[in-house]
């Protein structure tokens, strides 16, 4: 026992940042929140903040001493960065920096989840032209590059179908340190998400299959929970891999539903957007989830609230001061908002949560909403 | 539309002042808060804190003019000092300073509630030791005495069963200024409690109706749902009551259950004690339906997530630095830590809700909780 309320370090200011902070809020611990800006979504709702840059090993030090256990909004991190910080101290980054630093690289992801036959689609190495020519034929004429390094929401990304793509992207490739990766392209009927949490202690528990919808590839809405015939097969293959490589905290597979059945499309080491849904539809939430797997507590398997759910994403339209929707959203919609000071198009700027009778019956929420918003 | 987030003005800083904030943040709203110290429970949780008494007019008025409307979490205020604090300013408190005067005096609550045929305890206003006598035999020889002023948690409350008991409460009459009153003494078979929840518009919703347990005049536990034939007239006539006083925001009614029916015990003008689990257990919690209602949005009847639920009461023992139990309560069970940095014996330093198949399902859980906790 401490002789003070534990403290739950949190690397970056946004709105993960800010929903991991209220949930540790609520637990009775302290979130003690880093990142740049006093304005941050999530330092506006803890007293405990600190100013400073996520790569100013000086002040991560300071900072991951003043706390019991760290983690982090973005996987985007400089692990080489974070082990410095880290180096000499009693202080600790949960998910791990090595972690990070491999599903970072989409090509040592990749080899991970084939080394756990973990389902996904079919890869090469791309270091010059040479494996794009090869790719495009491996690949039936259409395949798919991206960036091994700093890739998101489809930034990094380059669909290749003929000869002339090929040529054009040969200055993109010589201006990339890191290399890309070149896959398959994946016809799917559906985008699906699957997120898992593990403590240390090596119990996990999943939270309910949802659908995705993506729009200029950022997620717009999300539904659930939807049942397919592989989830658990898939599910105890999770568990294989993540048992292995001793994961804690939670974990995000984003899924491709397609004619070669459920391919994992990309893995986040982090709470994600496709789970926030959580936080009026089951009984424990994503956040508390991840809190309670740093913790090392006893996780149990969350249960869904309503036999169908869904959440929009409530993303920026243009550029200008930023207001909580309150009074525009239906009244049945859970709002959750993330205090950012500026609107800018496609930000997300909040959600809302929907509980209904079915799945389809919360997307119809979810579209009589977007209905209005735009 | 403002040019910048609504601010929340919350009075005070413990744990309803904290509740309170958190679920302004998810709806995207600033909760300023107005407390005491910047360890208070509620000044942990948000960036606006504002330091001062509440008895200090010039402070209060700073705090207010900065806020879009404001609420409290103690209805023991003085309705003077808000209301001077208000004068010649847009600022708004409520549920209004005036309805928190009327309130505050047992006896004019009690007036209140006989105008508005809400059933009550048969009582007399006490001023003089004649009064009590006459109580004495009104009442049939045993009655309660309660401070018209200043009580709570069976502080100021006094049952009398002898004429020995009233000699030994002269001098308690003597030296208190605003005299008492005296009530029938209420065999229940057990206590309940409603909340109800109005927007200016004049939209009402309730919650359901719970059974309240006290334990040292401290409210122990919660179960719920419970369902009696009397609710549904005691809501029409709460709606006609909140209606014609023009309320808003939430009002509690503790309720005796007894062999003359439902009566009334006592009303606070806020969010309660009693509703907590409707954090967990409820689609809306009370504290966003109280900030719905400051706000005059539009309310829907929150609806119950399972067919039981239950609520704890996480009491102090001794007097020592306060922890968080999460690492001692059931998987199962949803914290609620309020952040106090001092445990005293019989401080509210959080609770637990559960969701269960049955209310005596929930209770089972409360049980087993309080007896790891003793």
């Amino acid at each position: 026992m401490h002789d003070r309320a534990l403290r739950i370090g949190i690397l970056g200011g946004g709105q993960l940042a800010r929903m991991l902070a209220l949930a540790a809020h609520n637990m009775g611990l302290e979130p003690w929140v880093y990142c740049s800006d006093k304005t941050d979504p999530a330092a506006q709702v803890t007293s405990h903040i600190h100013i400073g840059g996520l790569d100013d090993v000086t002040s991560l030090r300071r900072f991951l001493k003043e706390t019991d256990v760290a983690t982090f909004e973005s996987e985007f991190l400089s692990p080489q960065i974070l082990k410095k910080a880290l180096e000499k101290s009693s202080s600790k980054i949960l998910p791990t920096p090595t972690t990070m630093a491999i599903l970072q690289d989409r090509l040592s992801q990749k080899n991970l989840l084939i080394k756990y036959k973990i389902p996904t689609s079919p890869f090469i190495a791309v270091k010059s032209i040479n494996d794009v020519y090869k790719a495009h034929q491996l690949f039936a004429g259409k395949f798919v590059l991206k960036k091994r390094h700093g890739g998101y929401d489809g930034y990094g990304t380059y669909v290749i179908t003929s000869r002339e793509e090929i040529e054009n992207f040969k200055p993109v490739l010589a201006n990339e340190t890191h290399g890309f990766i070149a896959e398959k392209y994946i016809r799917f009927k559906r985008e699906l998400a699957l997120s898992a949490v593990r403590n240390k202690g090596g119990q996990i528990v999943f939270l309910p299959t949802v659908e995705t919808k993506q729009e200029n590839s950022r997620c717009l809405w999300v539904k659930g929970p939807i049942h397919h015939a592989e989830i658990k097969r898939l599910q105890r293959r999770i568990t294989n891999f993540l048992g292995n490589i001793g994961y804690v905290g939670v974990m995000a597979f984003e899924i491709f539903d397609s004619t070669s059945g459920l391919l994992i499309n990309e893995v986040a080491p982090r709470v994600h957007n496709s789970a926030h849904y959580s936080l009026d539809a089951l009984d424990f939430d994503q956040f508390s989830l991840h809190i309670l797997a740093l913790l090392n507590r006893k996780l149990i398997e969350p249960r869904a609230l309503s036999a169908g759910f869904g959440m929009l994403n409530l993303l920026g339209r243009r550029k200008q001061p930023a207001h909580s929707p309150l009074t525009q959203v239906g009244a049945r919609a859970h709002l959750h908002w993330y205090g950012k000071q500026q609107e800018r198009p496609g930000r997300k700027m909040g959600h809302l949560n929907f509980l209904s009778p079915t799945p389809d019956k919360a997307l119809q929420q979810i579209l009589l909403e977007l209905k209005k918003s735009r």
